[in-house]
């Protein structure tokens, strides 16, 4: 079993790489749960069904300049990401820096949750 | 009863000016847990009384050079923030750049938990 900084590490690896999907693809359990902070339908999504299906919503619907990400951060069975994404909204047209925290729990090698922390200051 | 999102902003708006301890004062809870991503004594932390006793070890233990703080990001009752901490240990005489993600939690306009994620990648 990997320790919670190698998965840490390797996820960090392919987030960089630009390898979102693979990241989750590979680590995500199957039970995984991802919280968004937002109201609505897409807040809280539970299976790696689901949860593949909210990847693919966000990239048919948003042109992605570029992308950065930082850390791993770790702690326990956590580690966080830092992202920067540069993005427009396909439907508004609304081109957008955003910055965020991802904050993951790993339990038996996977990630059972993912939580995203927007930043507001 | 401030939102969490008020209080993430003023607990971010204490750490900018520098003022950690008036920001852990104001806002923990009596019965904040504080986990570092350490082994040992002081890896978990419970009650006000402990984690300013932590916070004085901290600063009698370490010449701090310089302080940055960025954020909040937030989710839910969720609120992170990212340090970046110039600062020499006094016993080794060791300087360190450390970056860390403290993550905190809110009830009832309060902090009941703060857990710091140590850069790693």
């Amino acid at each position: 079993m990997s320790s919670t900084v190698e998965i840490a590490q390797e996820f960090a690896a392919l987030c960089k790489a630009g390898k979102f999907e693979e990241a989750g693809e590979r680590f995500w359990a199957e039970e995984v749960v991802s919280v968004e902070p937002m109201e609505g339908d897409m807040a809280v999504l539970k299976g790696k069904p689901a949860v593949k299906g909210k990847s693919a919503w966000w990239y048919a619907n948003h042109e992605i300049h570029a992308t950065e990400t930082h850390g791993p951060y770790v702690n326990g069975d956590q580690f966080a990401l830092r992202f920067h994404i540069d993005v427009t909204q396909k439907q508004s047209g609304q081109r957008m820096q955003m910055e965020e925290v991802g904050l993951y729990t790993v339990k038996d090698g996977k990630v059972v949750e993912e939580r995203f922390l927007f930043r507001m200051g």
